[in-house]
């Protein structure tokens, strides 16, 4: 948007709040509901479309009534400026520029989270993610990355000191980007991405948005010298891209046809960007594609070669351009920071150097600018707060589906075989019909437990990266 | 779109055309409309801007309270059905793919045309070219058409015949789109759109849309062989971007900030593409600027070269590429057609021979096939009929409000001095005093009137064509 039409935007957003909200909050609606809910054969099965359906209209519906008018204008308002104050900021890289901006939406935030109500023992932190994810609360987060943290620091230690990292020569290779796009789409074909119900176009920050299973928006970035970046951005937003065409048409535009949560989404853009993307077996394939598309520019690399650059792990101050095992690092430090803005605990003009901190500490680094520190996250310019873990959720989910996925499908050889060979429909059908044919018919913690027996646990993440990264950098395991 | 988001994108544009309808027919506004109506002050001066906006609202709460929920929602399913219809069959060059689709539009624009009412005189067309041209009729543009097509074929004819057509090899030259896009954004530029309120982007069908003067978004395109092409389109949509970005800001919204019609935007559009950029003297400003982009790729081409390749005139088969004087002939071929489809003189069916016949006889060219025939215009498909005859009407107001503003700024000789300077602000100012400041203050012919001192006429037009092309061809005048 050019900045001249931000006051004309920011009126629309507004009144479109308003509206929506207006109409969410419809005392009929209301009615509906509990005509519904009275309805004891609807509900008899808690697992029936109209029970799923009410179940989740009845939360969005007690959600919304919580929220004044005033306050649902209001943070529209100030989340438009706050967007265009953040890129403003971002570009001076300077903090000073956006603080009065976040001190406003994070003072908004708390009444907000105020308003839905904080559960006795919780914080207001867990107000807010229900908006993204449901059942979620800080407490619930901290018992699982408090044992992620230290496994994660010492790993990234291990490869640290390791004897022989591997060289990104080949993701810093030149390529012309007309090229990477043939690559790219091919990839994004190959996994499974149905062109005829989406599409693959190009923006700075790559995303997927869609509004039904017919119609999915993916977009991917090219940088000349940064496939792996393409490949990367593709095959994550393919991942949830996937997920979207997956949902049951027959139920689009109701809970019971929509995605359960953003972790599980994630875990679906992770599962193909990590456990496929970067592992040996879909390079077995990939190499020849890989060489039919940039020819003699790619022939001095081998399999080896594409596949160590795949993995490389450095820390760096960027989240979107973290490897595997260093970016959830990255998460744990947004998740600290907001935890303690929404508590109070840290005040907004303290934040570049509470960041500064945690980035010395965690990944032992010194953030140079704002840019490349706090100010590199559109997320708390629009009001999410919340929303981080998510991301680390979806990594630990990704690689607990992936290993039931694995188990069901004969193994690590057999699927190791598969990819290698090309084929790719065996897992989407598997994710189909494990994870994207159900909707929002379980929360993601049931559906976990449902699908892979087992509560949410770090230990498949763990066992992932520990397994691929250990010997690739030649470290005893 | 994605072929497999038709469904649902049909059912959320018919459900926003229910929502409008039912806002914009709502009884209140007809209570308040009466109440502002019997205030003598309100509209004791007709050219207030309380004035104006209420006679524009009367006249849309009127037009749309004639029209049927019904007719809304089913006019609103049938084109976007009909748009796929028409591109799959233009793709397939086949009409009769689109013959049963476009038999249920012309039904439906029959019974909205009855719905709106047709006047005693008058024929179901002119109800429906209210929507685009309030005051226009089938029998005010035959009165300006059939005078003009004698005139415009008979120099189409001494152009034929003439002892040196102009060569087009520099618009057929194969230039990079990279740099081609530097060129087109630094005329862009130089003309006077402002990029602080809009955008330049690429499509394939080029066009101009926004919400507010603050944010007027264009595109336009690109081909290896044709920059004349993408300049043209530049031009042409930045003229249109230029009476958005004109529009006075604070009545955004209201009639009053708000375009005259579909008219006057084209003579702004054929203004900048024509008037100015096809002219000898905005050649002599962009040649240094065509050398600095293209380097030697141009150096074989002096200044006689490239503005006889912008003027070549040649009857082709595709009205988005005809040329300054053969493109009122594809409009009035439109628009004979288009008022026989309604007032039943043609059938659906037999469109493709009508069509075919009409191009031999006034282009005197043999239509191959039907996408290049009556399938090469999107605008039935959407419902527009009544909409074709504006652009000619824009081209007749382009010449007609040029000679007013060139005698406003000194005469020919001071505007081409300007030109050549790269000094396009005073032709731009004199725009933005004498047509873009009004809104829908005047309509179109008043504001003609109100400009040039004279109602609309072919000659301002006929004397740019022949002005220009007579010499340029060699042709004595």
């Amino acid at each position: 948007m050019p900045a001249g039409g931000l006051d004309q935007r920011s009126g629309q957003l507004a009144e479109l709040a308003q509206i929506t909200h207006e109409r969410a909050t419809d005392p009929r609606v209301g009615e509906w509901l509990a005509a519904c809910e009275s309805d004891a054969e609807l509900t008899a099965d808690p697992a029936s479309d109209a029970a799923v359906n009410l179940r989740w209209w009845r939360h969005s519906y007690d959600r919304s009534t919580k929220l004044p008018a005033r306050l649902v204008v209001a943070m529209s308002r100030a989340t438009s400026a706050g967007k265009a104050a953040w890129a403003q900021a971002r570009e001076a890289s300077d903090f000073k520029k956006f603080a009065p901006s976040l001190e406003h939406i994070v003072a908004l935030c708390r009444e907000e989270a105020d308003a839905y109500g904080v559960a006795a023992g919780g914080e207001r932190w867990d107000a807010l993610a229900q908006g993204y994810e449901p059942g979620m609360t800080a407490q619930s987060v901290a018992e699982v990355f408090d044992p992620l943290r230290p496994r994660l620091a010492g790993l990234i230690e291990r490869l640290r000191e390791a004897p022989h990292p591997p060289s990104d020569d080949f993701t810093r290779l030149k390529l012309p980007q007309d090229q990477q796009e043939v690559f790219v789409r091919k990839v994004a074909k190959a996994i499974g991405f149905d062109f005829s119900r989406g599409r693959l176009d190009v923006s700075t920050h790559p995303f997927c948005s869609g509004t039904h299973p017919g119609d999915v928006r993916l977009t991917t970035r090219f940088a000349d010298d940064n496939v792996n970046d393409a490949l990367g951005s593709t095959m994550h937003e393919c991942g949830h891209g996937l997920y979207e065409q997956g949902l049951p048409a027959e139920h689009a535009n109701t809970p019971r046809g929509a995605a359960v949560g953003l972790s599980i989404h994630e875990s679906q853009s992770r599962m193909w960007e990590n456990q496929v993307g970067r592992s040996a077996a879909f390079w077995a394939w990939a190499m020849p594609q890989l060489k039919e598309c940039f020819g003699s520019a790619v022939s001095r690399f081998d399999h080896a070669a594409v596949v160590g650059a795949a993995n490389r792990v450095e820390p760096g101050l960027i989240r979107v351009e973290a490897d595997e095992a260093t970016y959830n690092l990255h998460i744990m430090i947004r998740f600290a920071l907001e935890r303690a803005l929404l508590s109070g605990d840290l005040a907004v003009a303290d934040l570049p150097e509470a960041w500064n901190a945690a980035y010395r500490r965690d990944l032992g680094l010194e953030v140079p600018d704002d840019a490349r520190g706090c100010l590199q996250d559109i997320h708390w310019s629009m009001g999410a707060l919340g929303y981080f873990p998510t991301y680390t959720m979806g990594n630990l989910y990704s690689a607990q589906l992936f290993e039931a996925a694995r188990d069901a499908l004969g193994g690590a050889q057999a699927l190791d075989d598969q990819f290698a060979a090309g084929e790719f429909a065996p897992l989407l059908t598997w994710l189909r019909e494990n994870v994207h044919a159900w909707g929002r018919t379980h929360d993601s913690a049931a559906l976990c437990l449902k699908v892979t027996g087992k509560p949410l646990s770090a230990e498949p993440l763990m066992r992932h990266l520990e397994g691929k990264l250990l010997p690739l950098y030649g470290v005893q395991a």
